[in-house]
């Protein structure tokens, strides 16, 4: 079949034996989290790449409800692996340089006990009587297999969807046992409406006569029709509306020629049938319900303060990967895990990956060029603890200012403003070069937020915290007082609710500074009031009043009197004329084209005495009330 | 079953025979689009309200999938109709004005002939004989019951979901039989996602055992099993992941004790079980295979010119409405239907109502302010040609601008640069003042786009046409030359993308006529100039530097210079000083706190001579280069 529409994300998966799995058994029972026991366990796994002498380059990939220990090819006549876009040498998770394990889960059907594994007592298929197992019966299974292969602390677990749920618990279950997590496209627990995708799916396998209570290994077909349905409507499920449209709308009506008992009148109905019928050549019913309800139990906790204290073990680097298009496990999920992170105080960067593809995104190519960077980036700083890179072109992607170059002259003057050892917050932070260049100066708990995908990826690379977001959806994601310092750097501008980013940045931080262009400085004065053009282009960056990425345009005056008017102290001022090099202390509101200002809600006791006279210009300079004098009267 | 999870749109619909239901028996054999026939054809309604002398107030409403002809209750004791809120005396769809009709549809299981009904021939059900019926079919039949009932011309047909497609057909197969059409959550042909849904739903129940073909009549209970399962994957997809969320994430672990042979694991997994069972009580499987392959099948074209070739034939006014969280009939589908009746010229206003209730919302209170008032307006004006109500309190939404007080001073001055007769689109028409100011003047052909949905109903109250959108995302929607007048009345300052806006009103009209607030004013000059504050608070309005709806900052000069820039001609310019109430030519660029320009992409062959003198200041005024004089030097 080599139709384009019928590639999918493990079309291709085949139920040959695999060539290159590995088995172990651990005998002795295993005690299961609802109850249940299991005799003796076998786990079927396969590695790639080779365990290094200071055996730390270990990595666990978790594979998904259908996947198994074939995550990638070993040789080019080796059939496909279900992830060989990322796994490979060369790749993101590079088989030159990290010993690659991926053991097929607890439950599943393709060498690990499962429900189709004989029991050991009497020979035949547990069936029905499988045990009810959980996400963490599948991590424990996983960790006796690590102790197996000698493997005392992994450099990461890496899993996606039910996979993604392991990793979460590896990481509170195992923390002294890895070094990172990296949780794609995945969730503290499933959504209601993907728990109820799940129900129809198992109530399709169910109901279905030849299911026969479980017990059909003696004979054939089993309930095929049923775990087809069950299939039929997952495959839905991993796609974007998108990605369908793209696949079926131009021929809808010219369905493929599929041998299948299914209705094959539309395109997507044959490709459907299709992949339903496959599946069931591979895949175990008693398998896809086990596992379907392993899933569905998981369960991390939906508020904040759950998911926070079920987090809270965890001592790895995490990197949380979601995708735009996904809404089987959608981005507000993986926004939970990372909010319950924060609130924990770990150190974690997030991507909301751009996407068209939907839940399957992170098995495509699509998308590979943006996560894949950031997997490789992520792994690669993980034993070089914070050390991180700091070759990136900052010029690359330039900060929304118009103001001044790219080589931010302002981050000398913020850099000094930050207490020793704070931890910073940076708004807007580019990639990176701020917090770089604090992190030189000893700072060790260090975030930034950005919006730019290109530009996350490069502070991921620089081994920096980083969180893809958009200010102006505000902070929400971080608890009061996370921060020592939250910067704005040149970003105030470019935001349209400034009172609710600045309440956010002075919830989250003790002091927040902010730099911001003057309007008041007296070129930009002169560009309106002389030459009648708005006050924008006379400065650098060759924006112009119709594509400029500011707008909001205030003078210091401006800034002040909204301080003033919203109970927000001034601790600290800085004026620049950054076009002279200089600071800027008589009249600031005319002669400097940039202001820095050091902010808090209120005012501590003795604030005033304790301010540094030198660092703030007087307050009779910009009276709120009075006019300046003129500039052009003499 | 009282418990609040329960409820669902339709989980009301009982098995009773319909106490108020008529019948009406047509003879003859009717030719079926597929080929089929059926020798004779029953259809069950209910009406509601009285037929006026005129005979011009009937409404035929269109039930969706699941629906029947019990539409509302026609008495308090009344067992509840599927659209109670919508339909009653005083409601939107007003029985004590209009005489309401709904028919159950051809291959319908609630009286109308369909599978379920015996053959006139062996008095035994059709089951699996009953042919292919198509939406053109069903609607076919519904005009045979209005010539039955003696009703040349509908006021309106309304539909929603499935009954939207019906809507759509009414429209286009007898255009000369009615005035209007409203179309609820619909779409020109099923996204395949949607197909897809419908596909593994026919599928469960094709392959549900006791199916047996289709001829399961003599021996109960049919594929209860199969319809359940198909009816739980539908109740998922009418229903959006927030609302789903609400009703079961707090308690997903408790489900309701409901008998029933499916899975009731999580709360959730018992409300679809319920759903399912009761739909099995009510519905027949042969039906829901029957209608949703109608759905399945309908298709008006998935292009813009296919559909609005489909769409060229009616005659009526249009009123579309869009859900926003509705994922199975997704607002871009009600745009594309939009889009080809706006190709076509016709009548439309279109509104994206903000819900989070999916597709299901049609059939809700929540929204019901909104949406119910738009329908109730329509209707409203429907009879009353374009006369429509211009008693709208014009300072009730007021619009974007800190320049001028509510009643646009400036409407006059841009009124008298329209030609007489102009067809004219407004961009951020507000509640349609200017609009309704047109149409006194006596213009026909006027639009409105606004994004605030009560100003759009407004607009509909007024009998105006009107499209929600946000002018940010372009005007793609219209095509090139559709209107002789674009005007962008003190919207340009809130726009992000000028260029691209400025491009579209000028691709989209003959002219463009721009009114802008003027930053050179000479009291905003003096603002930043003297008191070293951003010029926006000087004038009116209230707003401020960090609260103001604009984002984008230009004088008269910068508007030349951009026009100059971008090949675009202006052909007239009136500057105002609205202050003082005068028009200004000296020196607009200082002079003048409003400028309206006329534009057009290019000049037209003798535009210099053609021109007005008066409405033009001299170009020497504002000359590109060469700085003003300082307003400060004498």
């Amino acid at each position: 079949m080599t139709d384009p529409i019928f590639e999918s994300s493990d079309s291709l998966r085949s139920s040959r034996p695999l060539k290159y799995a590995k088995s172990v058994t651990f005998e002795g029972v295993l005690e299961l989290e609802c109850g249940g026991r299991l005799p003796a366990v076998t786990v079927t796994y396969e590695t790639y790449g080779r365990l290094n002498p200071q055996r730390d380059n270990a990595v666990l990939i978790c594979h998904a409800l259908s996947g198994d220990s074939h995550v990638a090819q070993h040789d080019p006549q080796d059939e496909p692996g279900w992830w060989d876009i990322a796994v490979g040498p060369g790749k993101p998770i590079d088989t030159d340089r990290y010993f690659v394990i991926c053991p097929n889960v607890l439950g599943g059907c393709r060498g690990t006990t499962g429900p189709n594994s004989p029991h050991p007592d009497t020979g035949r298929p547990y069936g029905p009587e499988f045990p009810l197992i959980t996400i963490d019966d599948v991590v424990r299974v996983q960790r006796q297999l690590m102790d197996h292969l000698g493997i005392e602390r992994l450099l990461a677990v890496i899993g996606g969807s039910m996979g993604g749920h392991m990793a979460l618990r590896w990481a509170t279950l195992y923390p002294d046992r890895m070094a990172g997590t990296v949780a794609l496209a995945t969730s503290p627990r499933l959504t209601s409406q993907a728990l109820a995708f799940d129900v129809v799916g198992r109530n399709a396998i169910l109901q279905d006569p030849d299911y026969r209570g479980g017990r059909y290994y003696d004979g054939p077909p089993g309930p095929r029709i049923g775990l087809a349905i069950a299939r039929m409507l997952g495959h839905i499920t991993y796609l974007s509306r998108e990605a369908m449209m793209r696949k079926f709308d131009a021929d809808r009506l010219k369905p493929r020629d599929v041998a299948t008992q299914f209705e094959t009148k539309f395109s997507v109905g044959s490709y459907l049938a299709y992949q339903g019928d496959r599946f069931g050549e591979r895949f175990d019913p008693n398998s896809y319900i086990t596992l379907s309800m392993a899933m569905d139990l998981f369960d991390m906790g939906s508020h904040l303060e759950e998911l926070t204290t079920a987090l809270q073990p965890a001592r790895c680097r995490w990197l949380v990967l979601s995708f735009s298009s996904d809404w089987l496990f959608p981005p507000f999920q993986s926004q939970q895990i990372v909010g319950a992170l924060l609130a924990g105080r770990k150190s974690v960067s997030y991507c909301n990956v751009a996407s068209s593809c939907g839940h399957d995104a992170f098995l495509l190519p699509d998308e590979l060029d943006s996560y894949g960077t950031m997997l490789a980036g992520f792994l690669d700083n993980l034993n070089g603890g914070t050390g991180g890179r700091d070759d990136i072109d900052v010029r690359q992607h330039p900060p929304n200012s118009i103001f001044f170059d790219p080589q931010r002259l302002d981050y000398d003057s913020l850099a000094e403003l930050i207490p020793a050892g704070a931890s910073v917050l940076d708004l807007g932070c580019g990639n990176g070069g701020l917090l770089s260049l604090l992190r030189q100066r000893g700072h060790t708990r260090l975030m930034g937020i950005e919006l730019n995908e290109a530009a996350v990826g490069d502070c991921v690379r620089r081994g920096l915290d980083v969180l893809q977001a958009d200010l102006n959806q505000g902070l929400a994601i971080f608890a009061d007082g996370q921060f020592d310092v939250v910067l704005l750097s040149q970003t105030l501008q470019t935001v349209m609710d400034v009172p609710k980013v600045i309440r956010e940045m002075l919830r989250v931080g003790r002091r927040g500074i902010v730099s911001f262009p003057n309007l008041g400085y007296h070129k930009l004065r002169e560009q309106l009031a002389r030459h009648g053009h708005a006050p924008l282009v006379a400065l650098g960056g060759g924006s112009r009043w119709y594509d400029t990425p500011n707008v909001r345009f205030l003078t210091i005056a401006d800034f002040e009197d909204f301080c003033r008017d919203h109970q927000i102290t001034i601790h600290e001022r800085v004026a620049l004329d950054t076009q002279a090099g200089q600071r800027v202390v008589e009249e600031p509101n005319r002669n400097a084209d940039l202001a820095i200002m050091v902010l808090s809600r209120e005012a501590e006791p003795g604030e005033r005495e304790k301010a540094p006279a030198a660092s703030r210009y007087t307050a009779t300079v910009v009276p709120p009330e009075e006019p300046e004098p003129d500039p052009n009267a003499d």
